[in-house]
């Protein structure tokens, strides 16, 4: 094998797939990234078995890419990433020698990488034939982000670590759960007609997912199978694994009537209580309470050790009882920071059962979070 | 104690003189930030007993300082600068109550803070009569950024983790060295005439000053005791303590004399370096080799696992001796990057002898380095 190609593209080829390098493994192969070279593509790909990352660079005047001789190789993501940075903004030849070892060549500079045979790389999932839909890239992301935080990170019940994907009616709905919050988003698709999916989705897999997908409105197309889903961003692949299991039945645990509903500014609310949070303790489980009397919601928390805080935000809308509850902080504001909205509905039934967050005018997307029991 | 200030200016208060906080301690007391205001000034304070750090706010219109009742108490510095950060872009006014609590009200948002009684907060050291010069900023920031990295991080010998602080002949010289290499820096003064220090401060609490100092000529008053020393940086007062003890006469080490000595491109070698030290290793002293030839320098490491890497280097200038010799490669990288000038001199007594980096034209500065000694 040997290509030449610009730094800079090199370097971002890199970058793009190495989230997906393993990290902590026995299995060598796993911590290096497989570089392919065609006759006018520059392939990488990065595997751990459970995320995959390819992407590729086509031989043109921007990535300066020019394929000598084509071939593969595994090489170390760690020194093939810290090596490429370092090197000149200039042409980087790479050339394969004898017993798997890479020159990396540009300007003065010359690098010898041991290497592994790319053999022993393991195989990507295939998607032939597969189930395939489209999703404007801000949906996607907006989906991913208003639920993937909810999901479990304790491995207790595996499937919790993940999100649920259902796919009918051509309706998308992500759902995921760590059993004391719970957060909903459907969106509705163009295609995918006559298609159903059932599917559970690694909520890190798909966290990391969301930070390559663009905010607009370009398709990402969407593949599954029995064991494996696949995203197509733009050049980038983009594999993970499937989470084996059936995932509960979440829709059973929203209510559908509530004793007090109130609307509230969403950035007064969300300051407030981004400021208890302050002083709540994490031992005491970030509790925040909420006292809502007619005109205004009193949000407040103490500590011993420390101090106490509270602040009054007005309520724009009320309908329903005066209420006292108390709810984990932390997980409240992480619901908050979904809506995007200038005003937040809250409702509740009474001060020990869950309640829930909806953006106004927004009935697609729902945040369900279950009250801390007090005394 | 009742005082308002505008957020922005109390967080900058708190947030200045943070860095002397204790972090790990039992004393309670030096977690806090001592807040003190007197009828138009609100002054911090933060003091681990090694380092000190006081500013001070008047009362103005920029910063919005009212002092309704002049009083005195402790924070705890976390909860207050983090409280501070978190409330909105207004007026902050606060109480001191009963039991040193202290409420913070801003807008609808109201806390309370448990503190401790002003009186318990240890005392700043003393200057009455101390000896004082004065420096310009960028002067003292370059004579701290070219010695203090060479400081010793290990307590095995507590002054060579100082810099050696010499006054003589209107001449001031940091000197730093954790025995393998060593950093000197001499700055004329036109104040100081008939002064004489020869003290050793904390390398730590001098790199933190560095962080504060302008870049500008504006002059930095610098006052001794016997035991501490205090810069002033416009209102912000930099105590630190100085460290007991004799320091090593480290001019004998410098050698006078040279076998070889080259001129070499500043960020040519930079950046050989830094990219040959990806391949050195720790465990192996980041050990990076020249090979000094009659046109060229061959930077060059290698590792039996990675790999290795060898660029070459043009030099500007020779006179003396092809040289073979290994080194430290994060050290002299620490070294290069004290230089500003374009080329840099290197001056060498052969493979096991220590060699010296000078700017080209800057006798008042020297970088010394203790080679790899190689089978």
């Amino acid at each position: 094998m040997k290509f030449s190609v610009h730094q800079s593209a090199l370097l971002q080829l890199t970058q793009t797939v190495s989230k997906a390098v393993a990290v902590r493994t026995t299995k060598q192969v796993l911590t290096g990234i497989l570089l392919e070279a065609t006759e006018d593509t520059l392939r990488a790909t990065a595997y751990d078995l459970e995320l995959g990352i390819q992407d590729e660079i086509i031989a043109d005047e921007q990535s300066g890419l020019r394929v000598e001789q084509p071939g593969a190789i595994v090489l170390p993501a760690r020194y093939l990433s810290e090596v490429v940075r370092k090197l000149p903004l200039a042409d980087v030849t790479v050339t394969i020698q004898n017993n798997y070892v890479a020159e990396i060549q540009s300007g003065q500079a010359q690098f010898h990488l041991h290497g592994i045979d790319a053999a022993e790389f393991p195989k990507l999932p295939l998607f032939h034939n597969a189930e395939r839909i489209e999703i404007p890239s801000y949906s996607l992301k907006r989906l991913i982000q208003s639920t993937a935080f909810a999901a479990a990170t304790s491995e207790v019940r595996p499937v919790l670590t993940g999100i649920h994907l259902q796919l009918e009616n051509q309706h998308i709905t992500f759902t995921a759960t760590d059993a004391l919050r719970l957060a909903v988003r459907t969106a509705a698709l163009n295609s995918a007609e006559n298609q159903n999916w059932n599917v559970i989705l690694p909520s890190k897999s798909l966290t990391e997912l969301a930070k390559i997908l663009p905010d607009d409105d370009s398709l990402i197309q969407v593949q599954c199978t029995n064991t494996h889903s696949l995203f197509a961003v733009g050049s980038t692949l983009f594999y993970t694994r499937l989470i084996d299991g059936a995932y509960p039945d979440t829709s059973r645990i929203i209510p559908s009537q509530f004793r007090t509903e109130i609307t509230l500014p969403t950035s007064d609310i969300t300051n407030a209580i981004d400021r208890a949070v302050l002083i709540a303790r994490d031992r005491d489980n970030n509790q925040v309470r909420f006292d809502v009397g007619a005109d205004f919601v009193t949000i407040s928390s103490s500590s011993a050790e420390i101090g106490n805080v509270a602040e009054q935000v007005g309520i724009l809308q009320k309908t329903g009882d005066d209420l006292q509850i108390a709810f984990n902080g932390k997980n409240v504001l992480d619901a908050l920071r979904t809506i995007q909205g200038e005003e937040v509905i809250l409702r509740f039934n009474g001060a020990n059962q869950p309640f829930i967050f909806q953006e106004e005018g927004e009935p697609s997307a729902l945040q369900l979070i279950s009250p801390v029991l007090t005394r």
